[in-house]
């Protein structure tokens, strides 16, 4: 039977990739590259030098899964998602089959941890669903853009018996959690936390983490917001994309 | 200058080691072995195991440092939890002093991963704060429970860009979360998620997550909560001590 091998090769830094993640990465006979947005090139880059680093053999290929056009702009946001992974899974079954042997592995090498903001798995799950091929699949776990931000800040993202709560920009828009004096930021395109400059909050912000790349900025919120915005756009100006994220901490 | 790695090496499964973490232990000169409750044995025992596979030199030692009795049923918390933290930071102190050459690499194995529900980092920064000694240190993130348990079902922690809650056991029982449809839970003793066991919500639980004795369950709450509870009642009593995560998903 195929086998699909879903990953997480931590986040930047090819260190981060675990033992586990090395003895998958070996018995891949095809990756397959869903190829996504901006930071696309660098992100391919980097998988490419983590396959040459701890692949001892050159028995495998890779395959490029071209995304089909996502409307961003949709003002139903989860449906659009939804269509356009359909679509996703569609081209991926197609590419699947045509080319990964009856028994064959397929592996996805993905940014991070597949469990958090990815869609790898959900794309499997939804080709699956549509009941055209049989596989069975396995997921790697792998150092998260989280865990690497407290790693570098050297903080626990959580304090004594403390919740935390990780959401995104688009909803801290709107308020930030109530039950929660830590809040995990991801996918921020705007660093939606200017808003709440003047209360009491700390922030622990990192940019292209784990990479050579990677910038590191703390303080207080109102103190630091405006050289992290600053930064931030410099930034992405230079290297066409950015990826960052940041921990809010309620402080007194 | 002494220095001190803290060094996440995932949870349970030798193989969730990362590379850096590999490198790091080859750096140690001295593990301090910070002693925690009924699972120390266990725990003790693996971290070995890991040594003994992966450092590729006999030129480490290890050192235990014993926990400060502890009152868990303090009516204030966090406040026990305070005074508990400073007497193991003196006490940290002392060894540290003692144990580690001026020169010298300190580490610390962290089951999971040290920013999660881990007191390691705090106990090195409140024993930084006391002046005493004078080190740097350094972070080394590892596979936590919750990746564990998500990788393990094969699931992401979070829906379409939808935010994700990490609470404790002590708090849903008060209440679940009203922002968010993904939570998980750490740190409950009593299954206290069987509170809700008449709302639409799934769960997907893991114990001894990584391991050999690694029990996973999922399904409607409602139709799991009782296996699950029996399930951990058996396992905690012929092992002595159990460790479980899950998540809470709503659904519908």
């Amino acid at each position: 039977m195929r086998k699909l091998l879903v990953i997480g090769v931590g986040v930047g830094d090819p260190d981060f990739v675990t033992i586990q993640a090395v003895d998958a990465l070996n018995a891949v006979d095809v990756f397959f590259l869903l190829d996504k947005g901006p930071a696309a090139d660098d992100l391919t880059h980097a998988r490419q030098a983590i396959c040459e680093r701890f692949i001892t053999h050159d028995r495998y290929r890779t395959v490029t899964v071209t995304d089909p056009p996502r409307d961003r702009a949709a003002a139903d946001y989860p449906d659009a998602v939804r269509r356009w992974r359909d679509e996703r899974a569609e081209r991926l079954e197609r590419v699947i089959d045509a080319e990964l042997d009856e028994d064959g592995v397929g592996g996805f090498l993905v940014w991070g941890d597949p469990s958090l903001y990815d869609g790898t798995i959900r794309v499997i799950e939804t080709m699956l669903k549509r009941g055209a091929l049989t596989l069975e699949y396995e997921v790697i776990a792998g150092i998260s853009s989280i865990q690497a931000l407290a790693a570098r800040h050297r903080i626990a993202i959580n304090r004594v018996a403390g919740p935390v709560h990780v959401t995104t920009g688009r909803r801290i828009k709107e308020a930030l959690p109530d039950n929660a004096d830590d809040i995990v930021v991801m996918l921020d395109a705007d660093l939606a936390c200017a808003a709440y400059r003047d209360e009491d909050i700390d922030i622990y912000w990192g940019a292209y983490l784990g990479t050579e790349d990677e910038v590191l900025v703390a303080g207080k919120l109102g103190d630091v917001v405006d050289q992290i915005a600053q930064t931030r756009a410099e930034l992405r100006e230079r290297k066409g994309w950015i990826m960052d994220t940041y921990l809010l901490r309620r402080i007194g």
